[in-house]
C-alpha cells in the first residue's frame, strides 16, 4: 500500500492535540507512522509532502500518472513483513501483488515490475531463493514482467533479514477512471471476498497464536478483476484495495474525498469465522486489519447487480458483496448499520496494532 | 546502481572455487554480496536471476526499456548509506542522483521519480525531514518529479535508521542509443571528472578517519552531460557512472560485454590528493572506490575531441579528460598503463571493503 491512502484521511493533521504521547515522543518516527491511519496522515503531512512535493504534480497517491503519457501510471512499494513466509503467501508474492494491485486500482494493468532487495548479512541463500522465486512466479503468474533489479547488503542486525522494493508500471484501460474522489451518491459499495486473512494470518504466524491452521493470507492480484469492470466503465467511480488500515480506513478516505456518506451493513461484510475469532481473541476490529486480495468498487446503482456477476465470474471474485450504498452527507462520515440495528461511526485507526503486516 | 553492472561482469560465476570462506558461509548472504564485484555477479547469476528472470525481457540492466514504450526506460535503487549525512550529500540526494544517473546512462533524460522510505521506529523526525527535503531539493535541481511513494516503519533494531529507494522512468534521447555492449575497437575513453570522491567521503566521516575536511562525495546528476553528448548521437557507444565497484569494474563491465580490450593511462586518471591518501591509509586502489558524480563515455574517435569540449562546457564536467581507447582484444582486458610505463590488469574486485556506500 502507499502513501496515498493515507493522504486520503478526513482526519485534522498536526498539531495532534490527541495524541497520549509526550512532546519529545512525538518528534521521533513511531511504529504507528507507518500503519496506515491517522498517525501516517500526520506524517505525510507534516514531514514527507512539504519535502519532496512541490514539484507540480499534485498529491501523492497509490499509482500516479506519468507526466506526458497520461495512460501510463506508477507505483511504489516497500515491504518490510515479518515474518517472511506466512500460510498463503510470503513476502516475494506480497511485493508483487501489492504493487500489481495498486496499479489496478487506478484502472491500470501492469506492464513492468521493478525488484529492489534489501538483504542483512548472514540470511541463508536458500531463503532468498525462495522469497524471490515466490516473486518471480506471482509475477508470472500475474502477466507482468521483472525488467530490472537492484541488490543492497547490509550488516548484522543493520536490517531484519530481507526487505523488498517493488515498483510497476502500468497502462490504464480506456474506460475506466476510476478515483477516490469518483464516488457519487446512490452508488453501490462492492466488496470482492471477504476481510481480515492477511492482517491476522501475518500476526498469528509472527506471535504464534494457532490460527495459523485456519487462516492463510487472501494475499493475490486483483487486476483481472478490475478488467472484468471494464466494461461498466465510467460508472465504476472508485476502486481501492483496503490494505493497510484495512476497510474502515478505505471507506473513510473514499467518503472524504468524494464529500459523502457511506453506509454499510454489517451483516453484509464478510468476516470468516477463524478471522472473526483472532480478532476477538486480540481486541481488534476486522474492519481495520490489513487484506491484500480483495477490492471495494463504488459502481453507479444502475450497473452495481451486472459488476456483481461480472467479479463473481473469476476465482478471486467469487465472494463478492453489496456491502453498502453511499448518500448525501454528512461528507467523509462511514456509518455500519449493526446486526441489532444500531448505526455507528467507522473511523479512521489512529496507528493499528498491526506492525510490519507488509 | 543496479545489479545490471553486475550481470555484465565477466567471471566465471558459480561454484566459485577460490572462495576463502567455508561451505556454510557462502550458502548465507555476506556483505560482498552487495559490493558490486565478483560476489554480487555471483548472487545475481546463481539466486536472482534465476527466480525472477524468464519473463521474456531479457537480462536485468541498470535502466531496462519498458515493454511496448521503446523510447522509456525504468531503473530502481535501493540506498543503505551510512551515514545518513556525508560531506557533499545525504542519502536523500544520493538517492536521488543513483536514479537519475541510472537513467541517463541509458541516454534518457528522467521522467518522474518514486520514493520510498523504511524508516526505524525511534529516528528523529528532523532527520528524516532534513534528508527527504534533500531528496526534494535534488530532483527539483535534476527537473524531475517525485509522483509517488511509500511509508514503511520498523520497530528499534529491525532497520538502521532509515532506507531509501527511489525508481525512475526516463524518456531517451532519440539520437543516443548507448549500450555497454555499444564499444567499438579505437573508442575514446572520457571521463567526466576525478574519481574516488564518493567512497572515501562516505568511509571517512563513518570511520573518522579525518578526511572529511578535504574530501566531499561528487553525488550530483549526470543527465546534463549526456545530453551535452546527444549532438555526437550514434558515436556515443557506451556510458556508465563508475558507481559501486568503481572505475575499474565499470571498464571491466564495458570490455566484457562489447568483447575489446581496454587500455587506460593512469597518469590521465583524475585522483585528487586527499583521495589518494585516503586510499594509502586504507589499503584501497582508488579504481574500486564508488563514485556518485562522474560518467566513463566511450566515443568514436572522430567524435572524441568535440565530446570532451561539450562535457567540460559543463560545471559538472569542467575536469573530464581522455583516460584511454580501446583495442582489438583479448576480450574483456583492462589494461593500465602505469606511470613508471609497466602494464597491469585492472581486474574486478571479488567483494570490496566498503560496505554502505550508497
Amino acid at each position: 500500500m502507499s502513501t496515498s491512502t493515507s493522504t486520503n484521511t478526513g482526519t485534522a493533521l498536526t498539531p495532534n492535540a490527541d495524541c497520549p504521547l509526550p512532546h519529545h515522543e512525538r518528534e521521533r518516527v513511531q511504529l504507528g507512522h507507518g500503519a496506515g491511519g491517522r498517525l501516517t496522515a500526520e506524517l505525510l503531512e507534516s514531514v514527507i509532502l512539504p519535502a519532496v512535493g512541490g514539484c507540480g504534480t499534485g498529491p501523492l497517491e497509490d499509482a500516479a500518472l506519468l507526466p506526458s503519457y497520461g495512460e501510463l501510471v506508477v507505483s511504489t512499494d516497500s515491504f518490510v513483513v515479518s515474518p517472511l513466509s506466512f500460510p498463503g503467501g510470503d513476502i516475494g508474492s506480497l511485493a508483487v501483488h501489492g504493487t500489481v494491485n495498486d496499479l489496478a486500482m487506478r484502472g491500470a494493468m501492469p506492464l513492468a515490475l521493478t525488484l529492489s532487495v534489501i538483504a542483512e548479512e548472514g540470511l541463508p541463500l536458500d531463503e532468498l531463493r525462495t522469497v524471490l522465486a515466490s516473486a518471480g512466479k506471482a509475477a508470472r503468474e500475474a502477466g507482468v514482467p521483472v525488467v530490472t533489479g537492484d541488490t543492497k547488503v547490509v550488516g548484522r542486525g543493520a536490517a531484519d533479514r530481507l526487505f523488498l522494493n517493488t515498483t510497476g508500471v502500468g497502462r490504464r484501460l480506456p474506460s475506466l477512471l476510476p478515483s477516490a474522489a469518483g464516488a457519487r451518491p446512490g452508488d453501490a459499495v462492492l466488496l470482492s471476498g471477504p476481510i481480515g486473512l492477511h492482517g491476522t494470518a501475518v500476526l498469528s504466524t509472527r506471535e504464534g497464536l494457532g490460527f495459523e491452521a485456519d487462516i492463510a493470507s487472501d494475499t493475490r492480484p486483483l487486476h483481472r478483476l478490475v478488467r472484468a469492470l471494464a466494461p461498466y466503465g465510467p460508472d465504476v467511480h472508485a476502486l481501492r484495495d483496503p490494505t493497510r488500515g484495512g476497510l474502515a480506513t478505505t471507506l473513510n478516505e473514499i467518503a472524504h474525498d468524494s464529500c459523502l456518506r457511506v453506509e454499510i451493513d454489517e451483516a453484509a461484510v464478510p468476516v470468516p469465522p477463524a478471522v472473526a475469532a483472532a480478532c476477538d481473541l486480540l481486541g481488534l476490529d476486522p474492519l481495520i486489519v490489513a487484506n491484500e486480495g480483495c477490492l471495494v468498487a463504488f459502481v453507479a446503482a444502475r450497473s452495481a447487480d451486472a459488476a456483481l456477476v461480472a467479479l463473481r465470474a473469476l476465482p478471486e471474485g467469487a465472494q463478492a458483496v453489496r456491502i453498502g450504498h453511499t448518500a448525501e452527507g454528512p461528507a467523509g462520515r462511514v456509518e455500519l448499520r449493526t446486526l441489532v440495528g444500531a448505526r455507528r461511526v467507522v473511523d479512521v485507526p489512529v496507528g493499528e496494532q498491526l506492525p510490519r503486516i507488509c
